[in-house]
């Protein structure tokens, strides 16, 4: 199954979900899947947020607690979850504020390796 | 209630929580609670991630997706929750990476009227 297929599944199972995006920090998408109703613009949040998951990268490496593996961050009117699939890309899924937050978390992580694979 | 008596009953519910510390945005704590036998700089960690938290709150500033509420930053040994309290102040929680995540967040949620309202 390739990246697009991947994102499909993640978008689709994740009820509400507005789109997913495989990214590397540097902030260019390697492979993305949208909504096309979702009225939110997921790639300029995504490539908002790739320096911010650098930076956050970059303070975990300090503080020497292990890899990165997820990030999400909830503002009122949405919820953007970010998975670490290598130490160059991630993967990330944006819901709506009252999306499955539990179900997104589940399905990024079930996802990982098989993006880790195909990244190979 | 005090803030270190909100902070106490916060780390102390979560069961396990390695402590909890209300900050500034710019990296000047106001209170902590610390778990004595936690074995991990809680104060550093936070200090190191409240210049990355200025850095989403401005980017959720300029996506126009409403307040930032809550960001969690997990990684192999640790995690960390972080609910925004003010325009200037968060309330974080360090948990250990097998930490009751769920549980974590609802108790920062609660918790976080009371917090404003100490601030006022």
């Amino acid at each position: 199954m390739g990246f697009k297929a991947i994102l499909r599944e993640i978008v689709e199972e994740s009820g509400g979900g507005l789109g997913g995006v495989i990214m590397g920090y540097d902030g260019i998408a390697i492979e993305e899947y949208l909504r096309e109703e979702s009225g939110v613009d997921v790639q300029t949040m995504t490539i908002e947020y790739a320096s911010v998951l650098k930076e956050i990268k970059r303070t975990v490496g300090v503080l020497k607690t292990g890899d990165l593996e997820e990030v999400s961050i909830i503002s009122e009117r949405c919820c953007v979850i970010v998975r670490g699939i290598s130490d160059e890309f991630f993967v990330s899924l944006v819901l709506p504020a009252d999306g499955n937050f539990g179900k997104a978390r589940y399905l990024l992580k079930r996802a990982a390796p098989g993006l880790r694979e195909e990244l190979k």
